[in-house]
């Protein structure tokens, strides 16, 4: 027998009572693992060896209604997505600033500009110009190839972008872009690039 | 006439269906801003002429469930508060990494201890490590005065809390802690005692 509410709503049963949250499942296995799960976790490698700080900043999101349950944590109600102001990822290594973004491609023989937001582009001009140590992970999933093209290179490439030039090739990258490493632990492991790109650790001089 | 639908809910009217998100009033004015808006605005400030790019970190919020309704915004329905694993501001200014954390009180003989979370010391003492400039902000409102605490001193003081000593006097902040002008624009002019504090700008052989 089908059983309603005095409202005419259908009664769900008390399983809908006790719901739990769904948590996104991760797999830290060598497959179905996202390009930002493997970012993340080589940020947590290198934070729990003491190799550098970075971390993926939280989604921006405007908060309209929140319940405060008794017995229980504080639900938010209605919220709202809200356009980010900077990239994902930033932090500090041995003193510097690092600053970037991360952007997967199933794409095979190019990387589409379409993948990057203006508000990104000027968040990498300001930081650039404190000096920031600015890049953009690209990671060519089809190819199981991971690139690190730093800030300026991307410039060149976002102000050709009028000119009819939507995408850079993968050609391009095999040419002229660092690869970086990828392994067991960290996953990918970016700042053997820095090391090599920004000469980190060598004397000031020498630059 | 009350006219409900079919399935007994009562009609709400158009009104609830062109509802806009409630967006928190800010007040620019002299009066009635909170230390976050203040700093907020100051970073604005530094961002808009070019002097550094510090952001707040967004609140991390596990999202349960979203709606995506046709023709409108895509709405958070479930959602819930997690831990922050870094202090709320970072960023860049001439080649530095700086972090920070800011707490405002309406104390008017010492800073609560009780402000400052294990997390953010843990944070704090990471990214020391990585020869970050790290500090804590605070604002006595009251007295309506803000010192910048280098996070060396707050760790010693954290350090001690164990001891009895729950709080900072006032004392100590006027006798040995840094004090930022408070001015039109910027309003907390933070940077300028990071200039004297870690000599940005010098050449490094001096320091």
């Amino acid at each position: 027998m089908a059983v309603n509410y005095p409202n005419g709503q259908r009664y769900q049963g008390m399983k809908s009572a006790v719901k739990r949250p769904q948590v996104r499942q991760q797999t830290f296995g060598n497959r179905g693992m996202t390009f930002e799960q493997m970012i993340n976790d080589s940020n947590d490698y290198y934070l729990s060896k003491g190799v550098a700080v970075i971390h993926k900043k939280p989604t921006p999101i405007q908060i309209v209604k929140v319940d405060y349950p008794k017995r229980s944590a504080a639900t938010i109600k209605e919220a709202y997505f809200k356009q980010a102001s900077t990239t994902d990822y930033n932090g500090v290594y041995q003193g510097k600033y690092l600053d970037f973004e991360a952007k997967e491609t199933q794409n095979k023989t190019s990387f589409p500009l379409s993948n990057i937001h203006q508000h990104q582009i000027d968040h990498m001009q300001q930081c650039l110009a404190q000096q920031g140590l600015v890049f953009l992970l690209v990671y060519f999933s089809t190819l199981k190839e991971c690139y690190l093209l730093e800030a300026n290179d991307l410039l060149m490439w976002w102000n050709q972008k009028d000119l009819g030039k939507k995408s850079i090739p993968y050609k391009y990258f095999q040419d002229h872009v660092h690869k970086v490493p990828i392994k067991i632990a960290p996953r990918i492991a970016y700042l053997e690039i820095i090391d090599t790109v920004f000469r980190i650790g060598e004397n000031d001089d020498k630059q």
